[in-house]
């Protein structure tokens, strides 16, 4: 299988810059060898408006005219209405029921047309609306263009921290651990990039640990809090962890939740439940990952206010 | 009097490149010609680490070895705790009773000694252990030190975004005023610099239309939820202020709890009462505002769990 390379993620890093922030990396207050990478802070709450950023850049003119189609629970489809607005192309995104209103109200506020459908419709919706549209798909991970526009983050890491040891990042579909593991491979073998999963949806682990692609049924995956890692990877995701990342481990509910009342409270970002498994690990798996200077991507900050409020007050 | 000028602000600068977060400016998903200035990703949670650690970084060595004092309700004790840490130099914060818990527990966690007292002995103590121990006193606002080192800020939003109209900050006592200021006006005369105020501790605007030090007792300004924004500025900072200060507004508290709301639902910060004030100018007082891009100082995120869970889920 044809992987994404150091080169095709510093094209994307081009491609990003006028409509994605470089991101800092921020010292967590509680532990002087951790530093967060806050995602958050993007205009669209998440990293993934890197990916869907590079993904529109590459279209054709011809492409761009007849518009990008997507199906996403929420911050790939706002990442894609804000890089699809951004740059002047129609976007549609097919939405499955039951996502959280706060991403479906944005997605609409940047401009995209919207679909919802039962969540088992929403690839095949998708593809009709391609086939009648003439339209582009973007997916949220399964896609060289989108691997590549995650990776960038990985970039930014080892510019910021060149002696970086340990890279934590959240594993769903495994777009952003692909990219971040392809980068920081190749600036700096040495460094350690693990997978982090919710211990309710460790389809990644399972998969690596077969080195073939395990799927679980959404009624499994969907116990976890963490709603951005209930997709489990792609045969071109699965291919690049396999290659790439150095180990995966899984976190519980209860640490996840955890981890992000000490996220809003201690390093004052707003981040959901996805967002916190890499500093989960870090907080309560460190006997399991490699010691040293540790960057733990926050990748969304896109939370109901409720949910919010709950986290901060209970969750600590 | 003797005014801070932009060498002084760009001799800071170097001061306190190691220690002090260079924040991004991040745009408001809200508002497209406004930027926010997140002094909340500090490591202390407040833009006050700038001026403590330029203050700091000035001490000869027989003073560094008998240490700083200073009071504070917290924003300012935590950032003289945490810039005394970083250069091994003792401290000592007197503490007004009834000061956020929170700020409170996180002075002690940066190794200050605290001495607690009543609001009104906060100075007088402060004094009686500076005679005691030899120790150099870092005041809040009314020090050229501490207004050069917060005037950095401005330095900053001229380099991140040389075409800036407006730049609003918060006013308490006034040295951060007076520092950005400073920076703005040397650098790009024609961009406005605006104070905010909460309308219930406005003795800053009252004392500008006098053109002398016009004192509000605290029995008034203690009826703000900023409490960073209850105190009123000293001779120094009024000087500042009256030479270099474009205008000043007022905002109520229904105002300044909406924007807290507005900011850490959408941009995804955590943001204390004081800290949204000049977001709530923008939000609420725009007709009394210059136009343009405008950049509000987000001055810091030390909120209670508690208030910070009501904000989230009633003030919008």
């Amino acid at each position: 299988m044809d992987l994404v390379t150091l080169a095709d993620i510093r094209v994307a890093a081009a491609d990003i810059a006028p409509t994605v922030l470089r991101t800092p990396l921020l010292p967590a207050p509680w532990d002087d060898a951790l530093w967060l990478k806050p995602e958050s802070l993007q205009p669209v709450g998440s990293f993934k408006l890197r990916g869907a950023t590079h993904a529109v850049a590459r279209l054709d003119p011809a492409a761009r005219a007849r518009g990008v189609v997507t199906h996403s629970s929420g911050n790939h489809g706002q990442a894609l209405a804000y890089a699809a607005r951004a740059a002047g192309v129609p976007c549609t995104v097919v939405v499955p029921q039951g996502a959280p209103e706060v991403k479906i109200a944005r997605m609409r506020a940047f401009g995209a047309r919207l679909v919802l459908v039962a969540p088992a419709q929403r690839l095949p919706e998708a593809l009709r609306i391609v086939a009648e549209t003439g339209g582009t798909l973007i997916p949220p991970f399964d896609d060289r263009r989108i691997v590549a526009g995650q990776g960038t983050i990985g970039l930014e890491i080892v510019d910021d921290l060149p002696e970086v040891d340990v890279v934590l990042v959240p594993v769903g579909g495994g777009g952003l651990a692909s990219g971040v593991a392809t980068a920081v491979r190749a600036l700096r073998p040495s460094t350690a990039v693990i997978g982090v999963e919710p211990e309710l949806a460790a389809d990644a682990q399972e998969s690596l640990a077969a080195g073939r692609l395990v799927p679980w049924d959404v009624s499994l995956t969907y116990r976890t809090c963490a709603d951005g890692l209930r997709t489990g990877p792609s045969e071109l995701t699965l291919a690049h962890l396999l290659d790439r990342l150095d180990g995966i481990v899984t976190v519980t509910e209860e640490e996840i939740r955890a981890a992000a009342g000490r996220i809003i409270n201690e390093a004052r970002l707003v981040v959901e439940p996805s967002g916190a498994v890499a500093t989960a690990a870090r907080l309560f798996r460190s006997g399991q990952l490699p010691v040293g200077r540790t960057v733990a991507v926050l990748t969304g900050g896109n939370v109901e206010p409720t949910l919010l409020a709950d986290l901060v007050t209970t969750a600590r």
